[in-house]
């Protein structure tokens, strides 16, 4: 019975690699050279063609090679009652910590200022903003958004969380599901998306959201383009209430040549590189799901269908 | 008797505030207001002009408003026997590890890459330097460095310290004194200056120094302009041996139009910011030591006159 990895563009070898390391006798198999269609049992999905998971009658699970399972869930026509499973590891977490990390202090070391200023010269030390000054409000409070908001605590912020349970984390100030989330706008500086991508949380970085904002409020997206109504985010920069924003993700990457938010001075703009899964931190948690489904064993990081991650 | 704050360039108003909100009643005169000579008893001192200590005949402290005191200590013509204090204090430690963290951090995930690419529109992303795989070494473990190492441990790096008397901290591996430089600098991928500016340290920053690092390593100064060998540096990227530096203090600030730093593509130029004193954290420990001073008691953050801070 075989592995078949269906992610079209991106580089398998090191994949390969990592997951033969641990056994070398997988048969790990690179769509579309998927071989007999009934003997694929576990299928390694990143972006595959919509349609394409109905064909293997044998399939067990269908594993997210990323942190994210929307790619997944957008196909209509996936084979029904195979379970989803996503990557769930320290490693992601870290990096996506770090890009968090990094974008909020870019923000108030005022970097991307003095990258201006270097470029015409000019010296000119502006006031920091003091991290006890700061609230941070991360929305999503799951393996990234929690590791996140504690660093950030440890760091001297005044941090918030918003999640749909209202997670508790030692030193966060926690708020829950849809009627709390004025008040933590309400109260948040510098507002970061770790959110899932699902049908609640699409589109949640709209006009309103932002409107709830105190004025100069920033934001960081570093879950999906879709969560973000870009319209909306260059409105409340021009009109001077929101005062900039840090994007990795968007709603079409690359990100188009013509697109304002390249040249747009209040925005950052990074290619979607937050958090990069890492085969080798990953592997083993890949192949212990596989032997589980080979065996009939629960497996492990399963996705709520119900609730989309 | 009266306290004089001489700090010609730097606004005063902060400081006066906050030293009168802990007692209204203290005597504060700005140079060169000095009113009587000899009613001056503490003097609070920022690259004040040389021989101008002398004129006090009842000075008992001279105390630094930051946390060097080279700029004090370069002046020739100070007063005999009267001791000299310096500023500690938390908010200065955590405002410079957030320029480190940031800088370090800016390096290892291509900030500065990225938004050249985002100058010319291109997305493009890098592979990470990886947390686990990158070795800080810092020199100098004191109030500022040691808070820096700590954090970065924290943060997942592997650090290193090298400091004169070898100090420990839990996750840092310790170098001790010259016998010791070399091995450190050998292991060290991202060398990190927060030295006191000594005899011992000037011009530390410098080609033999940098032969001694691993190639492609990259260099963050944020101590004093006096610890760099400028061109030693410049030879230094221009061979390739370093990837790249972040300065925040040169040899003559502000750093002069026409100084090939400002426009060096491998050099992240910042205005002297990593770790402002700031007036209000500070204000009560001044006061304190003015109060100790006034009533013969011993004083706090002593410089040792030998080591020279």
């Amino acid at each position: 019975m075989a592995i078949l990895v269906i992610a079209p563009g991106m580089r398998t070898v090191s994949w390969v690699k990592h997951l033969k390391a641990i056994d070398p006798d997988l048969d790990i198999r690179i769509w579309p050279e998927s071989g007999k269609p009934e003997e694929i049992e576990f299928a390694l999905v990143w972006r595959h063609p919509p349609g394409e998971l109905r064909k293997y009658p044998n399939l067990r699970c269908i594993a997210s090679l990323g942190a994210g399972v929307d790619h997944i869930l957008r196909d209509p026509d996936l084979p029904a009652g195979v379970p989803i499973s996503r990557v769930v590891d320290r490693s992601m977490a870290r990096s996506m910590t770090e890009y968090v990390v990094l974008s909020v202090l870019n923000y108030c070391r005022h970097f991307e200022a003095y990258r201006q200023d270097q470029l015409q010269r000019r010296w000119k030390p502006r006031i920091p903003r003091r991290t006890r000054d700061v609230r941070i409000g991360i929305m999503g409070l799951g393996q990234l958004g929690g590791h996140a908001a504690a660093t950030l605590v440890r760091l001297g912020f005044q941090v918030r969380g918003w999640s749909r349970t209202g997670r508790r984390i030692e030193g966060v100030i926690s708020y829950a599901d849809g009627k709390q989330l004025d008040k933590f706008l309400s109260a948040t500086d510098i507002l970061v998306c770790l959110l899932p991508l699902t049908q609640a949380t699409e589109r949640i970085l709209s006009r309103r959201t932002f409107a709830k904002l105190p004025p100069e409020a920033y934001v960081i997206n570093a879950a999906r383009g879709r969560h973000l109504v870009e319209e909306d985010l260059l409105e409340a920069l021009e009109s001077g209430h929101l005062s900039g924003a840090c994007l990795d993700v968007f709603q079409h990457e690359p990100l188009p040549p013509e697109h304002p938010f390249w040249r747009h001075p209040k925005i950052t703009v990074t290619p979607h590189i937050s958090s990069l899964t890492d085969p080798k931190a990953v592997a083993p948690q890949l192949v212990e799901n596989y032997r589980r489904a080979r065996d009939g064993k629960p497996l492990l990081n399963l996705v709520d269908m119900q609730l989309g991650y």
